[in-house]
């Protein structure tokens, strides 16, 4: 990838609409644009296209007529890349939009990778790379909390903490280095008891940094839930209940859910995926085993599953055995496990029975009358709080997680160590490392590889 | 439809992109984006914001940031639509798109009708009646000659020449007008003979355009082309080898595609729209005779059919047959039938009836083993030139070949009259007729229904 050719790109969606965008950056940008594109004045739109400006005119193709345009100009460094960008607002037809972006390439600009604009935005300093990827989940965003916390990443977010944070850290090796250097006179520049303070106070910010992932990651992704339960438990009946329409076919012979159904609901601003899954029985049919294979592999995916049970059939001791996998399950990977108790219409569960699976946490409802199924809705996003959205920050990116996760791996390392009063290098390394970790969520340390990772997972134009 | 309202509308489509737009139109659009964007310096966007120009900003909600954006500003004559323009270009998330719209809409903007930025364009005479329909046509454009038909038609097309002949017949109607009140006197204003060849140029003209619309339909629309014939005669094998991708099942079981397939394939510039039909052939299962059914249909909609024969059974006899209707059906609708006789590699068809199939235009071809298929397209093809499509007009839209229909009538109407010695004024309302025709084209003469009808058509945000 070379960085200082002219990149162009598609940045709106090839798909039939008013209007969509061809952008380019570079130094050649508007160099690039003024041999395919006239203004009515006949002017040289190279020597007069100024920054911030729009110009209508004609982009020409040897002479005849592609698209009558609007053309953006932004210039370096007062734009989003950094460079000189060019955006041409064409009439919204795929073809247009193909035409318009060949001339380009033809005429010497080179098509972008993916995510290259924002690469570039970054390695221009434009903005750093957590913000890069804060564009990127905004883009993505699809509710009212993955917005809002796609937002307060992209407008700093825990961004000015860590760099702090990281400042404060290569301050202190530093110091603790000198001691090294001056180790004969027995000198020291950083006094043990404020470290173990400074570090424990850092070891609570990051703590609470990784607690706010499984909320920042259900706010930004949404929260996947499995419908299980045996054969004609009534997952599709609950499912169509919550979604209020008819995506699933509802029906009564046993096993016609082959396949898993994805549906997405938003309650309280967070999206709830749900996957209504094939009935959990032993099957002869190749094409049913497949159906449940699948069913295990969303149970496996999900975060929350909604186990049915039908209390027209099912008894205390049928539950326990259906429910024995999951529980290990759920317990093993902190998982969320709702026992629905459907057909209550019709139920045949003596009352001695239902207390027990009350007392085991069960909603009762009935999925076909719509009954008490918003109680489901609840327990689903219960302990996901969107009140303090806005004031506080969560932490929804995964690599960041991982990296404040190292992060605080070697903090508590040095903490150890100068809580024993261990050697003043050994302190120093691990603070080093720690402040390295969380470089990387910003970028300020960061390698080509971890790059490419990240913005190749960006849309072409982005 | 209050046309005095600031409309907003998005104007790419709701799709996850790098960016898109939500457009505004009207008095209030820069007032009511004031309301929601503020610049970084904080001065006031309403009375900074200046002609052609870009500004980048912040979109917010009660305080809290909904998105980064670069504002455009036009401002009126000097727009699309002759009135205020703003658009907002934001980060291409659906969730921002339908946000910032929601936040004009209660500040104030409608929610702009299907096609209303085109109306309006229309209405404040930006672009006549055929530009703004050209427009909708550009868009929905995807192949080289949809483009062109639609390009020249946006850059003026036949509208000029109409719109000559329109202000000569209405010169013409009054001074015939004039002999009818100077009719005592036996006044002549126009000359019988000047007049009889002025309409005969006309309606060369007005013919020659009507002409153009089999053409231009197929440029525009491109070619509907069904694939028929007895089941098992090689129907999808064809289409995938024209194709030669495997979007349909190919399957020696009769019957197996039974519901229709349509696939697009672009020859020289042109769009061709493929369907595969179910065999053609009684059938008592009720599934298969509705896939038959829809091949019928299919056959009726289409401009040209591909009816394959097996070589390896069938004779000319069954041939004979099996065309009867097809043929009958292709000459009363002017349809192009082309015999494309298959299984060439397993062929049992003595040389003697293969002469006849021959002079009958068959084409001989072995979609198994992808042999003279390409003859086929050749032949789908032949009569749609587009060698001149940037020097001929073509007439492209069903409304104005109507129109032009029944302008020729009355045009002939007139010439008949004027050759019989007609009296003036029945000379004179057929050619007041034909002018009020013509007018429709360009919209010089419409109404409120038209109008409606044509702009409804378009998509939302245009």
């Amino acid at each position: 990838m070379n960085l200082q050719d002219t990149i162009a790109a598609p940045a709106t969606a090839s798909v039939t609409s008013a209007l969509g965008i061809v952008r380019l950056s570079g130094g050649g940008a508007i160099d690039i644009v003024s041999k395919i594109f006239s203004l009515p004045d006949k002017k040289d739109f190279a020597k007069c296209a100024a920054a911030n400006r729009l110009y209508y005119g004609t982009v020409t193709d040897n002479g005849s007529a592609v698209d009558e345009v609007v053309v953006g100009v932004f210039k370096s460094p007062h734009s989003f890349t950094g460079e000189d960008i060019v955006e041409i607002t064409h009439h919204g037809s795929v073809f247009v939009q193909r035409k318009i972006l060949e001339l380009l390439l033809s005429n010497g600009a080179r098509l972008a990778d993916k995510g290259e604009f924002s690469l570039r935005a970054f390695l221009n300093g434009k903005m750093n790379l957590s913000q890069a990827e804060a564009v990127a989940d905004l883009i993505q965003s699809t509710s009212e909390v993955s917005h809002s916390v796609a937002m307060s990443q992209l407008r700093g977010g825990y961004n000015r903490e860590l760099k702090n944070l990281r400042q404060r850290f290569l301050k202190i090796a530093s110091l603790l280095e000198l001691e090294i250097d001056f180790s004969a006179e027995q000198e020291v520049f950083v006094d043990r008891n404020d470290l173990i303070n400074e570090l424990n106070g850092a070891i609570e910010t990051v703590k609470s940094l990784i607690g706010s992932f499984r909320q920042g990651n259900a706010f930004k992704n949404g929260i996947p839930v499995a419908i299980a339960g045996k054969p004609n438990s009534g997952k599709s009946t609950l499912m169509n209940a919550l979604l209020k329409d008819n995506r699933s076919i509802v029906s009564s012979t046993e096993g016609t859910t082959r396949d898993t159904v994805e549906e997405t609901l938003t309650v309280k601003g967070i999206n709830i995926r749900f996957i209504d899954t094939a009935g959990l029985r032993e099957s002869d049919n190749e094409i049913e085993r497949e159906g449940i294979k699948r069913s295990f592999q969303a149970i496996n995916n999900s975060q929350t599953v909604l186990y049915l049970i039908d209390l027209s059939k099912d008894d205390v001791q049928s539950v326990d055995y259906q429910l024995a996998f999951l529980k290990q399950d759920a317990d093993l990977n902190g998982k969320k496990l709702i026992l629905v108790a459907n057909k209550e219409d019709i139920s045949n569960l003596p009352a001695k029975e239902r207390k027990i699976l009350e007392q085991r946490g069960a909603v009762f409802i009935s999925a076909k009358n719509n009954e008490s199924v918003d109680r489901v809705l609840d327990l689903i996003v219960e302990g996901f709080e969107t009140e303090d959205i806005n004031s506080k920050v969560f932490v929804s990116n995964v690599r960041h997680c991982d990296a404040l996760k190292k992060a605080l791996e070697s903090m508590e390392a040095a903490y150890e160590c100068a809580c024993s009063d261990g050697s003043a290098d050994l302190i120093s390394e691990d603070i080093r490392r720690a402040s390295g970790d969380l470089g990387q969520i910003t970028g300020e340390i960061t390698n080509e590889d971890v790059l490419t990772n990240i913005f190749s997972s960006f849309c072409i134009g982005k």
